[in-house]
């Protein structure tokens, strides 16, 4: 930790990919709703491994994507995350100090391996995931560094840790920990489901210690339980300072009190594979948030960080943003 | 193994690829040379991926790429190689047999971890491999199946073999059980410095013991230290009956005693990653040859499998190649 501190510091399940292509019938013959996120246990893991295809294996986490795309912005960010000390942990500890972003949270030395997430992309370029959270059930109130969170300007934090009571105490109290340092803190919805699990606490959540909430266009919808997506922005509006709302192809929307500001996307040659479009989003928009850029521009760093990763397999950039960034002259 | 048996069964080191993209300077400041593959000890391996930036892991070795290539062209392959029981090891296990390759070789329960190749693809897309061999040091005679080499139309197994005598004596073993089946023996040179290190036992060999001989235009005249390639050509025909020499974009040449059949290269969008071309131009040619195909058609295969392989990162096909082919007219 430098003196100056972090940009980010981004808390989340410690997750490894494990990609294939699979046709529609894979995922109806397994039952899945294609684009969902569904947990599973080392059973269901060990069946659904068997029989897909040949994989790659490439470091993710909702929240370990938004850290790596603001450190290869050239943003400084910090990562709290459990892996287990086996080879997939390294393989993750390893992405993550490459980039360049601070990740020192001890890994667990026993218990469950490192979290897998068997992502199935369909030919129509949806993804639909299937994470066994191994080690991440060992992720505590311990693995919060207070110094770290005090240091950094925003402190980041996927929804998806509300799955586990552990988890969202450390979500809880590193939000306390930013509030009472005078930093701010942001959470991302993750899905819909996650949305429809915890919608009572994600809202107290939001309306008491949150500043910056990202979500989609259906998380946002669920969240206040409406068909109408104006309603929607109303009641966010409503609840905290700011909201990042994401629309795929119609680009996204941030609302600040009652300013509705609209950005169109970025253009897509081919999609490949929406994982990580969210996460990227989030990384370039905190990216320009924390140094001082405009919301229209952090929202168009966001929008070119995730246009980067979905024209790939993987849902962590795959050139270097802040060049990409300066050459399309937006950095 | 069915009644009718295998077509191909591929020897070799069984190794997990670990895959980044670097500048020049990267490949020049670790004192390599561009387009080679080293061999590592861990304490290098540890150095050299503590300084990798971020990677993607796929399941690679030279011999298990073209037994994924033949059975993605809907061969029936079977594949001899060593990886240790670690999450590397399942996951390598995991990606042959989702391909359909019969894969049973014991893993080992103790000494070194699965074998990792660190492969650096540099801007002009030429790959610089370092192999730590690991696991695969503990490849030996036991491994060979009798029943299996015996049931295979074609063994082919990889030059790198040669660089662990216990290896090597696994190789020769299942050359003699080949040959005494009436079955058909093939190797591949692997690499230029990989024919230094063994011209003479190689020259042996393949006079001695082998029908086919993959090679590239480097190797063969390595092989027989000339810079003439036409020379090399004319030597390798009287040594053994068919040699198979690639070409890069100048396609390959099939010679058969005083034929020398030249094929053109398969047209390739935009060369992505090098590595694997040699490893699936093998498997299209064997598919093709034990498949009753010319060898025209089988080298046209080939040609087709290795342009699929080059045009995305990782040394295994991404698509069925067999639909592919289909498709192209080839099947």
């Amino acid at each position: 930790m430098t003196a100056s501190g972090f940009d980010v510091l981004c808390i989340g399940n410690a997750i490894v990919d494990v990609i294939a292509r699979v046709e529609d019938d894979f995922v109806s013959r397994h039952g899945l709703v294609k684009g969902s996120m569904n947990l599973i246990d080392e059973v269901r893991a060990e069946q659904l491994y068997g029989d897909m295809g040949q994989a790659i294996e490439v470091s993710g986490g909702s929240a370990g994507n938004t850290a790596a795309g603001v450190a290869s912005l050239g943003g400084r960010a910090a990562y709290f995350g459990k892996v287990k000390a086996d080879q997939l942990g390294s393989i993750f500890r390893h992405d993550m100090r490459a980039q360049g972003v601070a990740f020192d949270t001890e890994p667990a030395t026993n218990g469950p391996a490192t979290a897998r997430s068997f992502i199935l992309v369909t030919p129509d370029s949806e993804r639909t995931m299937n994470t066994y959270l191994g080690a991440c059930v060992n992720f505590t109130v311990a693995d919060v560094d207070r110094k770290v969170v005090e240091a950094a300007q925003v402190t980041y934090m996927e929804g998806y840790l509300w799955d586990r009571p552990e988890a969202k105490e450390a979500f809880k109290l590193a939000a306390k920990i930013a509030r009472a340092a005078d930093r701010q803190t942001s959470i991302t919805l993750s899905d819909s489901f996650c949305v429809e699990r915890h919608r009572d606490s994600f809202l107290e959540l939001i309306r008491n210690d949150i500043d910056i909430v990202f979500a989609n266009e259906t998380e946002i919808k669920s969240l206040y339980q409406t068909e109408d997506f104006g309603a929607a922005v109303k009641a966010v509006a409503a609840d905290c300072p700011i909201a990042v709302v994401t629309r795929s192809e119609k680009g996204c929307a941030v609302v600040k009190g009652s300013d509705v500001l609209e950005i169109p996307a970025h253009p897509v040659n081919k999609v490949v594979d929406v994982t990580g479009a969210g996460d990227l989003f989030a990384s370039g928009f905190l990216y320009g948030f924390t140094n001082g850029r405009p919301v229209y521009d952090s929202a168009r760093l966001g929008s070119m960080a995730a246009a980067e990763v979905i024209s790939h397999i993987g849902a962590r950039p795959e050139v270097r943003l802040r060049t990409h960034a300066e050459t399309l002259g937006l950095l």
